[in-house]
């Protein structure tokens, strides 16, 4: 099966022309005649040369690859963020390689200086748990063009596209409070983020706006995950005084809080009310339907795909934070459904 | 922002010594005594040099990236499958790069020439639908170390690793006839790829030994996903002769049927039997708990990589076909629950 790799002095023989003239026709030199172009051309073809990009990249600088490098590839707001990102990078000639650090600082290290080193023209990055701008400054001086998306690193000094998560929260929780609800908790997520950090803070302020408890047991952080959200939904039932409803941290987290309710014979939306966070593709179709912050993973990619581009384009550019408004999409999780029978009744 | 690559010369110049030997030193020549070494290193870390990998590749001719090239990353089996291959590669000391394809063959062609390019050490792939042995030609010439996954292309001369499909089906679909299910779909998947094809073989086998109806519209196709499941079982209830029971084509579809049922008033597990395939990590953690047949995507990855990096370390090997064997993970969406309750009440 291992062959060796095909060379220039396999062309070259193949076509009966010399070495540098395969180079040359590599290279797209003027020199060579219209026929001696055919013939190599064919032989290239034929033994399934594949022209070295390495060789490549050093007379000319520059690779035709984006970097996309995930925290945790297991959500799947990154899978369709990624998938956001390929489709304006393909249409702009570029191949996204992606790496995931699963929350390792070491391992985003070693895939961002292995991007480095296999040349890319940018990367974008959701960085790992606890980065500092320290941890991103030998990139950053290199001048490879970044962006962050999701979570910004204060003092990074590049270009970040975050969301609006204080807005997005206080939106959330206020609709909670208009329908009824004065026991609500945040579940889910990681308290040392600051994604985390600004959802809370966006609760909070609107508990506190509506003179409501905002008390730190009804804040209980879990892995940012689906099986996270039944262990904070079970600590969450534990409390003496219940909660009625819960802003999620993320979609993953609301889904595994829908499954903890079902687990305790609950009906989620019509006996406890839930709110994600993010918009993923199956808030749509879950059952109830996700009442959820629309993030657009797909959409906040093509935009950090869009700005990357930007940037490798005009050679150099300023920092730019981009904070993406954020809005409130209301199916039936939270009680919709409820309210609609409510209403089919009274009228 | 954008400054200038760091380069032998700043090197040679911050350390105060000749550019030969900053090259002896970063190729680890003995002939630099401890001393100079020291310096240059200090410099390096310093200017934040990296060394350029497309430049080693041309002397060395190997580098330390394992391509994975995906076919449908919103399928949370592939994230797993990747997570799978990163732990073993990771350990080995390479980095992974996945690239996505999204079903289409034309960029399965793009991302394999742009990983050859850059000098991938091998490669795993999960093929496109459609992809023929004739388009993995020229990668199989070139005798980079490749391993198919999820899907065998029959011709393809390279290593494979698959699941038992048909076996799996078999089991489950036995499982659902042992629980008095006469009327049993299949649910989900495009019939055109060879999983499909498998898993109906296995799904047919198992409903023919036992003497029962086979017919074509009780095999209803869709999107492998949440989605396609949810469209699959509406199919399915507007037979005049319902099913009771459905093994699905993958996990992804089989929440889709437990949401399609929801959406119903039908309880899965309780009024309809279902079971999925691939056994995905929210498979134990949803409700009711998903009956899967277990294909363990993480460890089909890590398997994956081991067999990849064993042909990457012999610089050749013979290609194998590897076929996983699969186990029925009997959980509540069949009907388990159900069981448990009589047997509680006949006891």
């Amino acid at each position: 099966m291992a062959k060796e790799r095909v060379t220039v002095v396999d062309i070259a023989r193949a076509a009966g022309v010399s070495k540098s003239t395969v180079s040359l026709v590599l290279q797209g030199s003027p020199l060579v005649n219209e026929a001696t172009r055919a013939k190599v051309n064919a032989a290239i073809r034929e033994l399934g040369y594949v022209y070295n990009r390495g060789a490549a990249n050093l007379r000319q600088a520059k690779s035709k690859i984006i970097g996309i490098v995930v925290n945790d590839l297991t959500n799947s707001f990154f899978a369709e963020l990624a998938v956001g990102v390929d489709a304006v990078v393909q249409s702009a000639g570029f191949v996204q390689f992606l790496a995931n650090t699963g929350e390792k600082i070491e391992r985003q290290r070693e895939v961002i200086a292995s991007m480095r080193e296999h040349g890319v023209s940018g990367l974008i990055i959701s960085p790992a748990r606890g980065t500092e701008a320290a941890d991103l400054a030998p990139l950053v001086a290199s001048g490879i063009p970044v962006v962050l998306v999701v979570r910004d690193i204060a003092g990074a000094g590049v270009s970040s596209l975050t969301s609006d998560n204080r807005a997005g929260a206080l939106a959330a929780v206020r609709h909670l409070i208009e329908r009824g609800h004065r026991r609500i908790a945040f579940l889910g997520g990681f308290a040392d983020t600051a994604v985390f950090e600004a959802r809370v803070r966006g609760y909070r302020d609107a508990l506190r706006e509506a003179g409501l408890d905002a008390s730190d047991e009804l804040v209980i952080g879990s892995a940012p995950s689906r099986a996270g959200g039944v262990t904070a939904i079970e600590q969450a039932m534990m409390l003496e005084d219940r909660p009625t409803a819960a802003l999620c941290f993320n979609d993953a987290v609301a889904f595994g809080v829908c499954d903890g309710l079902r687990a305790r014979r609950l009906d989620p939306g019509q006996d406890f009310a839930v709110i994600g966070f993010d918009d993923v593709i199956e808030a749509k179709t879950a059952v109830p339907a996700l009442t959820t912050v629309s993030v657009d993973p797909q959409g906040m990619g093509e935009r950090a795909a869009e700005l990357l581009l930007k940037q490798i384009n005009a050679g150099r550019a300023e920092a730019q934070a981009i904070v993406s408004p954020v809005r409130l999409v209301v199916r039936q999780s939270c009680g919709a459904a409820i309210e609609r029978r409510l209403k089919e009744i009274s009228s």
